[in-house]
């Protein structure tokens, strides 16, 4: 393939994509390749070359998710806030699996059957992107010991798989979170 | 029907509720009607007779486990440690969920389709059994205002569905029941 074809083809790559992020976002595991394509520009034809099925398109939008979970987590682990990283970042894990909800139910952590494309990678990518925020935030004295990034994602999934069906599931979802962060006794 | 009857069936009916529960304990939704009249003793035709569909057995099952742990929260309402009385009752519904574990998914809170048999009448029950146990910790100021029944609820949900795959589904949903009771800051 001459150069200018290879560009366009990585051009192309990178918008289905970015599509696919948002119909993804907006429609769960339920976004229409065909609207993807529309929306994009190409032709079905395009999009089925790059992602050969629904499942490989939904694992590229995934990796591309978990791979800006994890830069933000690097990008946050010398902040001088450690308590305010570490829950800036949880935000955001809330965040994507809400958008991701339809996604949500194959997300339960520990939970996918062997068929589920979410499985174990995206748990140990998570937490090991998040490690170093709670250890340090542990290690400053925000906080409490005896909790693991697990713990915190296993968390957040739960509140994202109990608020999906609210009608505004991103509001329930981050309202929970913060309930869980503060416990249950009076502030202050 | 003589009076003898009358009181072999009622007999019979709690029998093979009590087992039913077990049942439904150990297997979830998936407990067995033919095991469920071994266990009893009783013959498949006496187990339909009562329950004319796994359904309806299923149904009897969740509104007795209901009815007791309403019947908790009301024996809990002059408890002198109101906020040890709310903890205490919300772990009883961590444990009911938990152990319903096999209905943990039709049970995610609000989010039920029509054909569900747990929405809205549980949600509801638990709320209005709960709510006295909450307002009198607020009111002693042992647990933070802007926290509503329906709120815990959906966390205890939230929990118990994003453990029941582990290997321990109880000691996890417990762990990260007390886990958001505390909250994220060091404790005193």
């Amino acid at each position: 393939m001459p150069e200018g074809q290879r560009a366009d083809a990585r051009r192309n790559y990178a918008r289905i994509l970015a599509v696919a992020e948002a119909e993804v976002a907006a429609h769960g595991a339920a976004a229409s390749l065909e609207q993807i394509a529309r929306t994009a520009g190409v032709g079905s034809a395009t999009v089925r070359r790059h992602f050969p099925s629904r499942r490989a398109l939904l694992e590229a939008v995934s990796r591309k998710q978990m791979e800006a979970l994890c830069a933000h987590a690097r990008g946050l682990a010398d902040s001088s806030d450690s308590r305010g990283a570490l829950l800036e970042w949880l935000g955001d894990v809330v965040t994507y699996s809400v958008s991701a909800r339809g996604l949500a139910a194959a997300l339960v952590y520990d939970g996918a059957g062997s068929d589920d494309i979410y499985e174990n990678g995206c748990s140990a990518m998570l937490e090991e992107a998040g490690s170093p925020l709670l250890r340090r935030a542990v290690q400053d004295g925000t906080v409490a010991t005896g909790i693991t990034v697990a713990d915190l994602i296993t968390l957040v999934v739960g509140i994202v798989l109990a608020t999906e069906q609210r009608p505004d599931p991103a509001a329930a979802a981050d309202r929970l979170f913060r309930l869980a962060v503060a416990g249950l006794s009076p502030q202050g």
